[in-house]
């Protein structure tokens, strides 16, 4: 059976085949292990890889009697640096933690682990996730650019097939921003929604833990395991297109910048033709003032929370860590205590608002990114994802589209806080009609195996 | 120099001496060594205390250059067992922690360590800080009964001397309360002024690191350390009662249970006549009944929060886990996520409201707890904690009152968000006329010395 490239799959796939008892997570994992060898000196997706030790998992889970395997039992998952693991370094992107062994999971590994997943490795972040500098990961579809941070290992071992799902984090944009530089799917939960235990942290107030997969079904299985229910349940079947309407809100950071790129524009125009050619109804809506600049916001936010979380590496090991952790610690912003709280309190008023807005629909449609990823290895500009994280809402985002050079773009549901569950289940109807769109128009990554493409 | 009861002395008495070249941090270690030789078979503070370790510990910072020694340097610090430690175990009052060794030091723990305090141990607290039930600890003054929860050994040593200042987290009265219950000053600062990396979470949204002490100057001083800077500094010297207005606020919690107890009710009267002795201005100040009611959704939001929070024990060792915990994981108090959100969304609109209430007073005075700590080991009645932590405020109670029982007593002062350090300006005479205030009537511990009291 070890000819089954594993490593295609997804982890839905996966997991049905190893129930099936046509596949073991050996072969699973030599699968991964070949990916890996294919492709490591070009993407470099990871932190920390230990051949020996996943096969050491693979054997111990391999070993667990049928009625024992947990709900994730043939997922191969990556973890991004920032989070605690107990049997690899974890080492949060900074040298001040090089080779560090916190010896305990964080709370999300020890849920996968208890679950049944394979941990494969430990994936490139930026400093602490709140760094812009670029890892050593690579983008899978153009080696000259960033994968986007700062998830950027998560991102793009996913995107090529070394992985099924990995977690990333958000604070900004950190896990939509790298799915849609990589054309897979990725989801930050309703903020709080999943435990933070052993997950290094940036602001208290901000970070959520995340995922990235290669197909909704996986980030819904994940996210059933990690305990993401709302009140009401959606409906299965999920509900169709053509009884959905969907609110297009473009925000105020459409045209910050230098505005809407080619490729965003062309993204979003083209996706509410899909969406309209199966049925749904679409309206354009504008959000009131009061939502405006919240992107600023969620940067002073980083910044005054940032101040009190890495005071302890500052007076550690100032000279190791990057200028702008330095510059959180000594308020080099001179934020007053005073603002930091008018920005809590204010953002606190908005989210019952954004909420009662985003209710009136299925889902709100609105940019992951402004354009393509960057050349270079940089995160990216997070500030289309700004207003979603710093108001707590759960946000999806769906690949499909293409820019002009070959790269992808995707865009984000989002819907009312705890409503995780129906949201996916929208989005589940909604990368039916888009994840092809613009297919004749995309890079390919260089397939084990070329019969299917990785977005089933 | 060895004679010298250097557990006698508080932190700031103890560096001082230390920097005027009369004591070594081996002989303070030894003093605290002897204290703990002395009482640990009947106070039970510590759920990890190593002798080898604390003395190699103690020579190694001896050995330290005078211009490298901290401003912490001479100061003994007990380390409440929900924080990390990179040398000690972290076993957070759960036997599935037993043993664990996270190998990196919690953010609060980094802090210290760099600034040269030593770490003489950890303290006992109850399960993950969530549980009421209560630990090996006993109260200082009366055996029989709780030093008070979730903190307990954190109170019960430095109120027995066995160490200077110690390490406490609030998620509704865990510092407070401990703190009147053990006759010693403690500190809830604001909510998120102090970084949690490496801290167990009950709730992302209450829990707060804060401080055990036997004088407000060593509680300035750890606060000063941790960077708890308000936007406008204090005067020095500190505003003269004379000068001051206070709001006596009873909250709704007041009547609730079974109403305030005699020692309440004796202590309140008690420090407002001594506050008018010293000239300071008094007002009954009733809040608005918005305020009302906060105590039930704190324990909700607790509850939400555990359910998320808990889930990776829950997944690993659900049988070893209190059934506190249990109940928060499976969600048995059937709280809906709106009814959630409803509470984050009322509770964040309360904070500015809280804030220009207090704003209006040099300090507010209220109840630490509604009466002297109980017999047996469980936490206690949090309730009077509730509606501060819960609003984010910071709290400070200072000691001095006492039961018919001869058991302490002491009283909050609170103010707005991130007026930490003016509070304890402010807390620093206030303390002056109620710490002796029931000297006569309090228990006494049994001393080391019969020269000093505890609180100077």
């Amino acid at each position: 059976m070890s000819a089954l490239p594993a490593s295609y799959l997804t982890a839905t796939e996966t997991i049905f085949l190893v129930r099936a008892g046509k596949l073991t997570i050996t072969e699973i994992a030599e699968a991964h292990l070949a990916r890996y060898d294919e492709r490591d000196s070009v993407i470099h997706a990871w932190a920390y890889f230990d051949r020996e030790y996943i096969l050491r998992e693979a054997k111990r889970l391999d070993a667990i009697p049928e009625s024992e395997r947990g709900p994730l039992y043939g997922a191969v998952l990556g973890i991004k640096d920032v989070i605690d693991t107990k049997d690899m370094p974890t080492q949060h992107g900074c040298p001040i933690y090089q080779d560090h062994r916190p010896n305990v999971d964080g709370g999300p590994v020890g849920i996968a682990r208890a679950a049944g997943a394979l941990l494969i490795g430990k994936t490139h972040t930026t400093e602490f996730a709140a760094s812009h500098v670029g890892t050593p990961a690579r983008n899978a579809y153009d080696q000259d650019r960033t994968p986007g941070g700062s998830s950027s290992g998560s991102g793009a071992a996913v995107a090529d097939w070394q992985c099924h799902v990995a977690f990333g984090t958000q604070t900004a944009g950190s896990t939509i921003r790298p799915g849609s530089y990589n054309g897979i799917f990725s989801m930050k939960p309703t903020w709080g929604a999943i435990g933070r235990d052993g997950c290094k942290i940036l602001s208290v107030t901000l970070d959520t833990v995340g995922f990235f997969a290669r197909s909704i079904a996986d980030i819904q299985l994940f996210a059933q395991v990690f305990g993401l229910t709302d009140d009401i349940h959606s409906p299965s079947p999920p509900k169709p297109l053509s009884a959905c309407t969907f609110a297009y809100v473009k925000t105020d950071q459409w045209i910050a910048g230098s505005g809407p790129s080619p490729e965003l524009e062309r993204a979003w125009s083209k996706s509410r033709q899909l969406l309209l050619d199966a049925g749904a109804t679409i309206k354009d809506v504008e959000l009131p003032p009061e939502f405006d600049n919240v992107a600023p916001r969620n940067r002073k936010i980083m910044a005054a929370e940032g101040r009190v979380n890495f005071l302890p590496e500052y007076m550690t090991g100032k000279d190791k860590l990057d200028p702008l952790i330095v510059s959180f610690v000594e308020n080099r912003t001179n934020i007053s205590r005073r603002e930091q709280l008018d920005i809590y309190d204010a953002m606190a008023a908005l989210r019952p608002k954004l909420d009662a807005i985003a209710r009136q629909y299925d889902a709100i449609v609105t940019p992951s990114v402004p354009g393509e990823a960057w050349l270079g290895t940089e995160s990216g500009d997070s500030r289309m994802c700004s207003l979603w994280t710093t108001l707590h809402l759960p946000t999806v985002q769906i690949p499909g589209f293409a820019s002009k050079n070959g790269m992808p773009i995707g865009l984000t549901l989002a819907a009312p806080r705890y409503e995780d569950m129906r949201l996916l289940s929208v989005a589940s109807e909604v990368a039916k009609v888009w994840v092809h769109a613009d297919e004749e128009l995309l890079r390919k990554i260089p397939a084990p195996e070329a019969a299917r493409h990785c977005i089933p």
